[in-house]
């Protein structure tokens, strides 16, 4: 019916590394028939891959949904890690943001990929969410995860942890909780968000016992922050989360990667979506690795995908201002 | 039944910070008949806080239950941190350990202190975990917790984060997982353990990416306590915790305090256990602080006390082979 095909939303797709299980996830999310009522998909991949993966995995490649074809892959081994699938999954990262330049998609939904393998084919690449932001000149964004009933932003991401206390700072994560609460009201229609900041030591420092980084950093973030939405922190991260879970918080900002994606993966390891905040489009994927222990066995769990297409066609909706359509 | 009374066990529990709610949640957690049944106690605190605490809770004293009197307080002011309250609630510590020494108890749970009040009033204080480790000339021990589905033991207790990446080493790690196994099978009868092991960083390193104390300082300890227990690891602490979560493990090692009590305490914040490993007697306690803002105000929930005294019970029976009472 190409009336209700104009009428719905673009969302591309990336497949992710040819070798991890982003093509399996992606083909078993677009099978669902209420997904592909959801908005019109350009899958962003190479066919061989796809092809190969979806006979491993019994699925049928739906013939109505579009795939940009890209790259050229004469043999694929699941698991393995060469720079030429780096290569591969960068064209489709690079491919999926024109996509959306040029107004052709109103979503991107990116599948896991390798770093090391793209690094090794010769490309700077630190994880979508960097790239992402720097193609889009966006200096200011915060990676948010959503699952269960929880919505944590991080303040530091991908850094070793005896790193995390040195590369705070008040404005980072000023910045962070004001991504967030911009994120909340755009997103997903919060007006009046109510956000949690952690402490970063055990008891939130303990009244300084344990580092001072709450007062000397953290305090003052909140303090400058408060004008524009309710904040309240730093709170002892353990006792936190148990408080976020009933529903206290709109969301949670954690200082550190493990911090925020214990809790969260904890409620929700196969519904975990990651939004990057701050971007000029609608960009989330599943909140998983490529996986390759189990990649090419049919073995990979969609949940995560599933979820991570709902959340970007209904923010999308929310943001073009058209219908939503049901999708949670 | 002077008969049942010479059969139980004999449990002693301190009553902690007079201005906490230490002295609550011991009434509270007394006054249950189920729990009453379980031992004999003696509850080692002073008179007037405890009369006062059951007069302002409505809660009767119980006749039959031994008090130590200890300590001469003129007034209680609920919420205060002063050191007369600190050297009570150490004077409380010192007699409790003296009842496990002199064989008059069989186990020990201590309610929350102060550590600041002890501290001004003149004390070296770390904490009950340190003092009672010292009092029993103990260098090997561990801090376990448990709740929900969850046991985990700590490698670093109350430190700043900045300071778990260097304080770290393959021994400590070592000797919290053989703590961990001796623990499993003496106090919980499990006779052949298995037992996860978090790494420190996110994604557990990711090959060396984001730290390299994976490598360098968790794998050696691991592959030295594999000889006398089934252990897993290093392993990304954010998936782990929901593995152990469905009862993959019987107990989870974390490198640091929020790393374990994140997930923990989101589970099961009024149910949270802590327990001394190590120690040559049975110590439990609940895994809550003072809560001076809730102090004196009949709010403090005696979940987790309740589940200290009932932990310590069962591991006390088991230990000293008598028939454990169904205390779960």
């Amino acid at each position: 019916m190409p009336s209700s095909r104009l009428n719905k939303l673009t969302v591309a797709i990336t497949m992710g590394d040819p070798a991890g299980i982003g093509p399996e996830v992606v083909l078993k999310a677009l099978k669902d028939k209420e997904i592909q009522a959801l908005a019109n998909f350009i899958v962003v991949g190479n066919f061989r891959v796809l092809e190969k993966t979806a006979q491993l995995c019994k699925i049928r490649l739906q013939k109505h949904i579009a795939l940009l074809d890209l790259g050229d892959l004469s043999k694929l081994v699941f698991g393995r890690g060469i720079p030429a699938y780096g290569r591969l999954s960068l064209e489709c990262i690079k491919e999926g943001f024109r996509l959306i330049k040029t107004a052709k998609a109103d979503a991107l939904i990116t599948a896991p990929v390798n770093k090391h393998t793209i690094t090794r084919a010769g490309y700077f690449f630190q994880g979508h969410t960097e790239y992402l932001a720097k193609a889009s000149r966006v200096s200011d964004f915060a990676m948010m995860l959503t699952g269960g009933a929880l919505r944590v932003v991080l303040v530091t991401r991908h850094i070793a942890l005896k790193k995390v206390a040195g590369t705070l700072s008040s404005q980072k994560i000023y910045q962070t909780i004001r991504l967030t609460a911009e994120g909340l009201r755009k997103c997903f229609g919060v007006l009046h968000p109510r956000i949690a900041v952690c402490g970063l030591n055990p008891h939130s420092g303990d009244e300084g016992v344990m580092g001072d980084e709450e007062t000397r950093i953290i305090r003052p973030a909140i303090a400058r922050a408060k004008r524009f939405a309710k904040i309240v922190g730093p709170l002892a991260a353990d006792s936190l989360f148990y408080s976020a879970r009933q529903g206290e918080f709109d969301a949670v900002v954690a200082m550190y990667h493990d911090q925020g994606l214990i809790p969260l993966k904890m409620l929700a390891l196969h519904q975990g979506v990651n939004l990057t905040l701050g971007l000029p489009f609608v960009r989330t994927s599943p909140d998983h690795g490529t996986a390759y222990d189990i990649a090419g066995k049919n073995r990979a769990n969609p949940g995560s995908m599933i979820e991570a297409i709902k959340l970007a066609v209904k923010i999308a909706s929310r943001i073009k201002g058209k219908a939503s359509r049901p999708c949670s």
